[in-house]
Formats: structure tokens, sequence, C-alpha cells
């Protein structure tokens, strides 16, 4: 595991951003061995009564525990407050009734310490799966977590909850409502198994916005659809992906029909999501992959995901080789509606090939200038009908390889 | 590409088998310097008249040019001889009208070299996508080819059609039906590009058998639905996948309705099919996926599949790391219907996981044991119903990168 230690060349340059404190949420970790030693594993937030919580979680059939227990929970009107505990190290999926017991036992646990329903208590474990969750060291915890909860720690809370990242992840954003200023900010994990639905990963977003759970909720996923959703590491879903949006309420002032509002916590998502893309494991290379032209958007999206989830596109990309033919496999396998010779291509804004050819005029050197850089686009044009989709992803490299045949060991 | 030369570890062992001539097939090959240097690049079957001719092709959207040119032929009934050409080094694919020419340029030239009508060749193109095909070298050769024909020439134009292949492919068998001797053999090249439908690959099989193309295809596609259509290497499907398969009829003996026929042509494509996995680009294990207990075929399939194309499995079996885990996800992002509770996993003969958790008294060494040999099986009972798929496939080793990140260059 050496080599995870080293950043990964995509990182947002200036490290970690100042996020504005939310009203209303507080943040303490701590380092309990689940798995990892030396560095956080375990993160409390506190919230203020009357915060409305939403999220969206992973449709894979073999959800993990804690997502059920969340899913169960989510949506349930309360004043009271509530609390979110996650570990990192240890997934606790596919870890039968002693899976669930382990929920049972964390979030009693923070319950007891915290003064808080265990109704609104949230938890998400990341890590290994398969292994029984040493909830025991969780629990040990609670008390010492409680005592030092701090409105000014969700950076070291970005901290605990990384698995294989390289760099912890937060974004912020404070925006203008009715003359009144609302926050938001989240932080997210996420490296591998990165593929909708949705994007595996972790994310909890904060605001101090005022709204109620039933309208926060259709925002919450909408935004995921366009955000966590749109983007693809390796294809694969994990059994443990989930977001939790929590308005507080605390800033006293409501949101409900405020574009700015909506578009800020969109925004905040949506860097959230780029930044797991920019920590895909073993990326070299930021890609934006997007389609025009589609018979439908689905269409669209089944198309982009199938260019960004390609092993020979990515590993092109890796090579920084102009190879617009693995992107005509690419379309052709989608499944989706195409029509040889309408489809054009382009690499950055170098047009390499139209109408079921290549481009008049194409020089190779062109489109490899472009694909040297660290971001990189690949667009493709269907010329069928008004369609568009735009996903995120990164190249496959040996690297990738090297972190994943010996994750475990 | 000097690491390709290698062959790879999993190549049957004892070479290219000594297949058995099929009366009514002649093959020569040439070296046209299409894109290779030094080794043939063209080879030509030449099939009496009388024979009947099958086949199946790539359901990819963007087909290239000799595929379209193959389906529109097939099923043509005609008495009349044919012949079959193909290339390796340039796929002929997404090139425009340029790429219809280039058909037509090939078929005609080979009518006219071999008295054979046009409708009646059948070409096809392997190698890199999107540049026009020099089909200049292949018609300027095709006078010396007929004059070289040669009914034991099978060995050579399996070597001649391979691009990324470390070695020829080729199985037959022999089988007696109602007390007489029939013959099959075939050639398949394909090694990166492989998935269904249909995995990426070209294959021919031959046969002596006489039997009416309306009664052989059905017999070929379902063959090909549970062999060719049951491998994986990185999940992309090639734009040019195409299977022929000829019968001449030389033998004189009917198989209309044996079982024995349909069992041994089957044979050869199960042995084809295998070969290719077992030339995976940068494959270093040979994968069986086996699902049981789906509730439906197409369930079980979809298992296997999503097994089988999961990087984070495939790169687990690369590190013989017996990450189970990866496998639950795998099932649970498949799609199909699942319930963690019920899901059973072995490596090999080993236990590893039931009932949703791991299973009683699992050490990991044996698992680990297993998965350390050559040949991997990865077996998951879903508990549900009596759907049941076995699909094969490879590991993902950094080779896969390296081979596949510079192959134009």
């Amino acid at each position: 595991m050496a080599d995870d230690l080293s950043v990964s060349p995509l990182a947002p340059a200036g490290g970690f951003p100042d996020l504005p404190a939310i009203a209303g949420v507080r943040f303490a970790t701590a380092a309990t061995c689940i798995k990892y030693e030396g560095r956080s594993d375990v993160m409390l937030a506190e919230l203020a009564p009357g915060t409305a919580i939403a999220g969206t979680f992973t449709r894979s059939r073999t959800r993990a525990a804690p997502v059920l227990d969340c899913e169960k929970k989510i949506g349930m009107p309360s004043e009271a407050g509530a609390a979110i505990v996650v570990n990192s190290g240890n997934a606790n999926a596919f870890t039968g009734e002693a899976g669930v017991a382990s929920v049972k036992a964390v979030t009693k646990a923070a319950a007891g310490a915290t003064g808080i329903p265990e109704t609104r208590v949230f938890t998400s474990s990341t890590g290994v799966i398969g292994e029984p969750l040493p909830h025991d060291r969780i629990t040990a915890t609670l008390a010492t977590l409680v005592d030092e909860l701090d409105a000014h720690g969700i950076a070291d809370a970005a901290r605990a909850i990384m698995t294989t990242d390289t760099f912890p992840k937060g974004a912020g954003r404070t925006v203008e409502v009715d003359g009144s200023r609302v926050r938001v900010a989240g932080i997210a994990k996420g490296s591998g198994m990165i593929a909708p639905d949705m994007a595996t990963m972790l994310a909890y977003v904060f605001t101090d916005a005022r709204i109620s759970q039933d309208r926060l909720q259709p925002l919450v996923t909408a935004a995921c659809d366009e955000t966590f959703n749109r983007i693809t590491v390796d294809s694969d879903t994990s059994t443990s992906d989930t977001l939790l949006v929590a308005a507080t309420g605390a800033s006293g002032v409501g949101v409900d029909g405020s574009e700015a509002f909506a578009a800020a916590l969109a925004e905040v998502m949506d860097d959230l999501a780029r930044q797991i893309v920019r920590d895909g494991e073993g990326a070299s290379k930021f890609v934006t992959v997007g389609v025009t032209g589609a018979a439908s958007e689905s269409d669209a999206r089944r198309v982009a995901f199938a260019i960004a989830n390609s092993p020979l596109v990515k590993t092109a990309l890796a090579g920084e080789d102009p190879n617009w033919g693995r992107v005509v496999m690419a379309v052709g396998k989608s499944g989706a509606e195409a029509d040889r010779d309408r489809l054009s291509i382009r690499f950055g804004d170098v047009l390499v090939a139209r109408d079921g050819s290549v481009a008049p005029g194409y020089v190779e050197a062109d489109a490899a200038r472009h694909m040297s850089g660290e971001d990189v686009s690949v667009s493709v044009d269907l010329g069928l009908g008004a369609g568009a989709a735009t996903v995120y992803t990164c190249d496959l490299t040996s690297r990738y390889i090297a972190i994943n045949a010996d994750y475990r060991s």
C-alpha cells in the first residue's frame, strides 16, 4: 500500500478548500484502528434539531447493512437532532446478521452518547467487503467524540472517511437567497469501484438553509443524477454508495423554490463528483466524454458511459494515443441507435472523424497534442437527434492494476 | 510491440494441433505488408462447388464494411464454389465509402482470380480501425494465391489472420455419422476487444459434411451462443466479429439431424473460443465463472458477465487475492435478481461465503492456493432458481495496459 500514499497528479491545486462553517453542524473524528494504523477512521457529525435529511443510495442488489438502515430512516419526518457516524476500513457489507447487529450497536451507542433518537442516527461504512465490522472500536470512542465536537472539524472529517483516496475531498458555496446568505459545504470519498448508479462513494453535504425534507429530497435526487451519477472510474458499483444532504435551517433563510440554492447544492455535488474522478485509482488524466446528437438522452448516456468505461478507450487515453477507432467501437457496442455514416468525433477541438470516416485534413499530431494534456475531452456527435449527455472519467493505467491486484494485502 | 512476441503463458501445450484435412477446402497465404512486416497477412480459402456457408456476425452498431457485405451474402443459396479472403493489420472499419469500395475491389479481384461468382466471395479484415485499407496489396497477390492453394494450408492460414494474438488457434474433430467419417476443422483469431455479442474475433470452421445452408445456420447460431458468445476478455466488442462455417459436402455424408455432427461442430467452436481467452491480452490466468441458482438463464448470464467483466474482480484474480467481496459487488451491480442472504461463493472447491456472510470454517489460505494456479474458477450460487450459465475470461494485468496503451505506435 506504500504506493497509495502518493497524491493523485490530478488533485486540485491548493489542497483542501476553505469551507464555510455551517451553523448547526459539528464534527469529531477518532483513530480506532479498524484497519488503518496511524490515521483517523471514524467521524461523527452532529446535526441540530429540525435538520432535514435527504439522501440517495446505491442501487446494488447486494446493498450493505448500513445502506439498508439509512434507506429505512431517510424521509421519516422528525424535529429531533440527527447524527451521522462513518467509519473507513471496513464496509460492513455481506456480513449477514452480524452486519445488521453492528449497525444496531453503533446507532444505539451513538444515540446514547448524543441524546439523539436512534431513528435519526445514520451510519456508513466503507472499506473491505465481507469482514465483520469490529464495531466495539467505534462504540468505545463515541463518548469522546461527542466531547470533541467542533463546528470547524469538516476537513478532519473528510480525512477520516478516506480509503484508497489520495486526497481529502471538500467543496463549498455561499449563495444569496432573498438578500440573505446561505452556505453549503460537502465532503466525499471515493477512488475505485466508481460507477453509477450511483458513483461508488460516500458524500455528506451540509447547509444552513431552511427547507423541509420533502422539498429537499427531489432537489438532491435531481442534482445527484447530474453529478454523482455522471462519473465512472472503473464501471464497478459499490454495495455502500451513500449521499446524505443535511439542511439544518440554522441560517433561518427559507430556500423553497430558490434556484440559486438548488444551483449551489448541485455545484457542490458536481465539484465533489469531479474530485472523485480526479482521485480515480491510478488516474493520470481527467477525461470529459461529451455526446450530442443522440436519438434520446438515455441513448446519449449509454454511448457516453460505453466510451468512458471501455478498457480499450481508457488505455488509449493513458497512452496519449488518439485511437479514435476505439471510440467508434465503443459507440457500436453501446447498443444505442447509431449510424456509422453520421458519426463525428473530436479530441479536444480537433475534428478527427466525420460522416463515417477520417476528417479531411485531420493531422494526428494535433489530436496527440491535446491528449498529452492532463484534461482531455472526447466528443461524439451521433448526428441523429437532440439527446446529449456528459460524463467524467479517468484513464486506465498500470497503477490501477498495481493498486487493485493487492488492495487487501 | 516487442513485448507482444512472447507467447501467452496460457497457450495450449504442444502448439498448433494436427488438424484433419477437409476435402473441398484449399488455403493459401501471402505477406503483403498491409501493416505487419515479415509475416503473412492475407489468407485465401477456396471452397468447392456446393459448399453451404453459414455465419454469425457482430451486433455492433458500427459494423465494418466487410461484415455488412458478408451479412448480405450469407444465406443466398448457390451451387457455385465460394472463397474467403481475410487480411490482418487493417480492419477496414469506419472507412466510409472508401471502405465499401475496398470490399468491392477485393471481392471482384478474388472472383476474377478464382472464377467464383462475386456473391460467393466473403471477406474479413482485422486490425486498426479507421485507416483506409490498402486493398491494392491484396488484389495484387490474388493470382499468386490461387496458384499456391493447398489442401494442407490451414495452419498457415491461422497464422496469417493473427493481430495481437500470441499463438495461432486451431481445433478439429473427426466424428462418425451413420458409419461414415466426417471431419471438422477451424481456425480463429482474437486477443483483445473480446466480448459478446459476439466475442471479438474472426473464426472460420470447415467441414466435409453434407448439409444445406438452411440446416447449417441454426446449428451454427446455437453453437455460437454457447461458445463464442460466452467469452470475454475486456468487455469491448469489435466492429468486425465474424464466424463463417463452410460445409463442402465432399465427404458425401449427410449430417441432417445428426447430434454427433452438431456436437463436433460445437466442440470445435468451444475449443477455439477458449483459445481466444487463453490468448487474452496480458492474461496470466484462465478463469471459469459459473453461476447457478439464478431466477432465469438470462439472469445467470448477466451475473456471470458482470463478474467476468469487473475490473476489480479481474485485478484481484491477477493478484491471486481471494477477494470475494468484489464478487458480491459484481453480483449486486449486474442488475439480476439477487438476495444477499442466499448467495454462496466458491473459489475452486473452496466454499468462501454462504447465506450472506463468510462460510463457517473458511480459511483464506485454501482459496489463495486455488487462485495461485493457472486455471481458476469462481462459482456463485444465487439460491433462487434453476438459471445457470458459464462464461470464460482471463485476469486483468498490467501487461494488458502495456499492450493497449500503445497498440498503434
